[in-house]
């Protein structure tokens, strides 16, 4: 059963290892644990609805309390302390597109909000309720999940908008084909929202992003229905495919997603290499990304986040073991991991693997061959297990991402740390934070950063403690030419920032589209564009 | 000199050898020569200009005679009969963004239309100014036209907007780079036009289209600036660069392009492949373009595309020995020419044209090494010559092109022939009809095709014959899974096509923005969204 209060499914288990909390106590101090609140006493909260009855549905309270919270931390404290605020009216499952065009004329009618649902692991706020004087839906598309055609020869497969990660795999893959999207919510988060959102999986330097991957498909909206046909490519004006990656829920629901599939590749192999310092690690794994070395993945950990993860992977011996064969090697303290990947058939992953060990030796590194790599594809997804352990050993953790030009990488990311370690400063608390490049470009990189701090005595103080971190790092981004995301959206907690780089006139454009597709502005209000 | 009625400079002349007159007479019948107007009778036609004296603005006659039309047929034929219909009312030359926003200003208070002018190549009929009651400014940008940064570090480019193929690549080439974009009319067309239009380069398969290399810029919009930062990719919201690229000059004028370089490759090679028959041909270009080998170029030309092009090749004895090498080796008629590059360092090259030399030989290639490949590439921007060649000859050429999925390449190419091939048969007439694909994807490719057919007696009878042709085949494009432009656009030609693909609410949605850019639609009326 998925958590009603935390990531993933109630079996997974992921702790932190008694060496990863020494660790962390050593930097930021011992735990602090918070009581958690039960689903019970949650439910109990949940008043009535003001929805009539309508037969696609459902208004019982759990429901209602599993579909009012996303997974950011502000999500998690507020689900943790048993705080909602708001819950949705009821839970709508639709499992046509003809239902979800009699859902929104039904909203209309009966002058209801609508929250689009896929597969509820915002970080962002896509999907929280707000309190209104107006009911609030949520449509759920788990019910739309099926691979509905799949055109061999042209490499498309059409899907239900609500199909998530393993349920897009496991119906390609029984075929011989891979989407070859794995965003680290792939358990979870759904192909409509991954377009909704923008999102980038772990292996875009192969398959590309969603952007890519998304070839046309259907949305469903307030002023009528949208269909976009595929083509390979097309000059024929302004691309709509673009005006719905991005929409979060504003502009209409998606009803059907086209998308782009590879035959299964002959060959996978992740490889781990450890350059000797920052400067070194950055300019290798830049002359890399530009050389065009045909790799599937390129993920590069700073120092400290080297030193982190070596420290809460909870087998202290062999780590010894590793860091005595970096050492005679030239690899020692403020070394960094470079994890990289070939997918694709035997003859070239082999030139692949060559050319990228060559380029990384040139700048130090020292290549450690398939084990860690391995070790990283096995715990792919399991990081956001991760928050549990933490938070059971009394620590918060949260990340936040961006990306920009190559020139611009180092400064944005010292500014960014810099901004969340001093962040508690005035209260005397430390962050812990770390940093890593996961997705890399021509032009520049991503930024993925991670901070550890500890919650303060309420929760009430621990969400302004977020919320200072928060502001700090999302204001050093925008202001030093970064995008407020990369990978996971605007949603209502990004949105203050999004007019800094869209700038006015961009931002009324958005703002006309919206009134264009949705008048009334009755879907997801708030989020994308602050109202 | 650039030729005041056809295509590039004056010293540049293609003749069509006698043999390949030899070859279209026993096809279509002899060639049928009309008259051409002179340069001094045109420009006794252009009226007084109706503009209000400006600095920045030329309004005499031959430079409004040489911004009056493109290069589609229809504009070749009102060029050559020297019936322009209308001339913009004046050209400006602005040489800053200041300079475009001070024009705009001017334009919206003195009631003038404005036509933004790259290089005047669409053959779409973007740039053509209509009979309007209000006067017409066209707005060349050819004074903006020097890369004023490089970013070394992000490969990022920023050039002016009116920087033609030639220029951009001189600057960057001395400073080791390359963008890569080699569309056919790059001698002439600009960086701006590229992004207006969603142009596609000849090398997309390495370097991508104009939108995979438009990183951001500027546009100067009747509703103020828009400015489009650089980011190597986001997920915050919808991403405004493409709501400039393919706004063919609706939303506003474009004043920066900042786009993404590659530096100089350490090798390029281009080869030439025969297939025994189309079957064979498609079913390998297919396969190879889908098994991702790291190729620059892709092209195949069908049965008659490769008959005709061996015909007016010019070396008779030459090409009788090719085809004695050819059918001993199992490529007789029937056959079909597949050219292919690769672009990158030597070992993945060498590794390349193994993979490709490999795969194509399964399905019965017959490779003959770099000779054809190497005059496809030095020949790679002559085509468009030839049709002054032709027409010396008493031949009218014309081009189109759509893209579709692989699953309907066949189906549409057949049906694109045929409607060209039989489409003046009413009059007794032939057309000859070939096709090539030229821009290969994993989802589906492009589908360029040529038709040569007789001028009638008239110039207004020869108009006539191309607008059955033309209507014909794009009737026949949007019916069948085709998109309406694959690199050309839309422009005023293809507009009434558009709303089959982008749907009635697509179709409103891009009002929409036209209407939050220009409220007054001052801005290339009638071109894109049918008014």
């Amino acid at each position: 059963m998925r958590r009603w209060n935390g990531w993933g499914d109630e079996t997974t288990v992921v702790e932190l290892p008694a060496h990863g909390g020494a660790f962390l106590a050593a930097r930021i101090g011992p735990g602090q644990v918070l009581a958690d609140a039960s689903l019970p006493s949650v439910i109990a909260q949940v008043p009535a609805s003001r929805l009539v009855p309508h037969a696609l549905i459902v208004t019982d309270a759990e429901h209602r309390v599993r579909h009012a919270r996303g997974q950011s931390l502000a999500d998690w404290l507020a689900m943790r302390e048993g705080n909602f605020g708001a819950f949705p009216d009821g839970v709508a499952y639709p499992e046509t597109a003809a239902q979800i065009r009699q859902l929104l004329a039904w909203a209309a009618e009966q002058d209801v909000l609508v929250i689009p649902y896929g597969g509820g692991t915002s970080v962002a706020g896509h999907i929280n309720p707000q309190a209104s004087s107006k009911p609030v839906l949520t449509l759920s598309l788990e019910r739309m999940s099926r691979l509905l055609e799949l055109d061999e020869q042209s490499l498309i497969a059409s899907f239900g908008p609500g199909a998530n990660g393993p349920q897009v795999e496991s119906q390609l893959r029984a075929r011989g084909y891979t989407l070859g999207h794995f965003p680290q919510s792939w358990e979870l988060s759904t192909l409509g929202g991954w377009v909704a959102s923008r999102s980038s999986g772990q292996q875009s330097l192969r398959y590309g992003r969603i952007e890519q991957l998304f070839a046309g498909g259907s949305l469903e909206t307030f002023a009528g229905p949208l269909q976009i046909p595929t083509f390979p490519a097309s000059s024929a004006g302004p691309d709509l495919r673009e005006v719905v990656l991005g929409s979060e829920g504003r502009f209409g629901i998606i009803s059907e997603v086209k998308v782009r599939v590879s035959k299964l590749a002959e060959q996978e192999k992740f490889y781990a290499v450890f350059l000797p310092s920052w400067p070194q690690a950055l300019q290798a794994i830049r002359t890399l990304g530009q050389a065009r070395v045909p790799l599937s993945m390129l993920r590069l950990s700073n120092a400290i986040e080297t030193e982190t993860q070596l420290a809460l992977a909870g087998h202290p011996e062999q780590i010894a073991l590793l860091e005595k064969y970096l050492a005679l090697r030239g690899a020692r303290i403020g070394k960094c991991m470079l994890t990289f990947g070939v997918t694709g058939n035997r003859a070239q992953n082999a030139l692949s693997l060559k050319q990228a060990k060559k380029l990384l030796k040139s700048f130090g590194g020292v290549f450690t061959g398939t084990l860690l790599g391995k070790k990283w594809a096995e715990g792919r997804f399991r990081f956001p297990y991760l928050r549990e352990g933490l938070w059971q050993a009394g620590y918060a953790v949260d990340t936040l991402e961006t990306a920009t030009d190559w020139s611009n990488v180092d400064n944005l990311l010292n500014k960014i740390e810099a901004s969340l370690r001093g962040g508690l400063a005035a209260e005397g608390e430390q962050v812990h934070v770390f940093t890593h490049l996961s997705h890399v470009y021509g032009e520049g990189s991503s930024l993925y950063t991670t901070y550890v701090f500890r919650p303060a005595g309420s929760y009430a103080g621990t969400l302004e403690r977020w919320k200072k971190l928060k502001q700090l790092a999302s204001e050093t981004i925008v202001n030093n030419r970064g995008t407020i995301s990369h990978q996971h959206g605007v949603g209502r907690d990004h949105a203050p920032y999004l007019p800094v780089e869209k700038g006015e006139l961009g931002m009324a454009a958005l703002r006309a589209l919206a009134r264009h597709f949705d008048p009334e502005v009755r879907l997801n209000p708030g989020v994308l564009i602050h109202e």
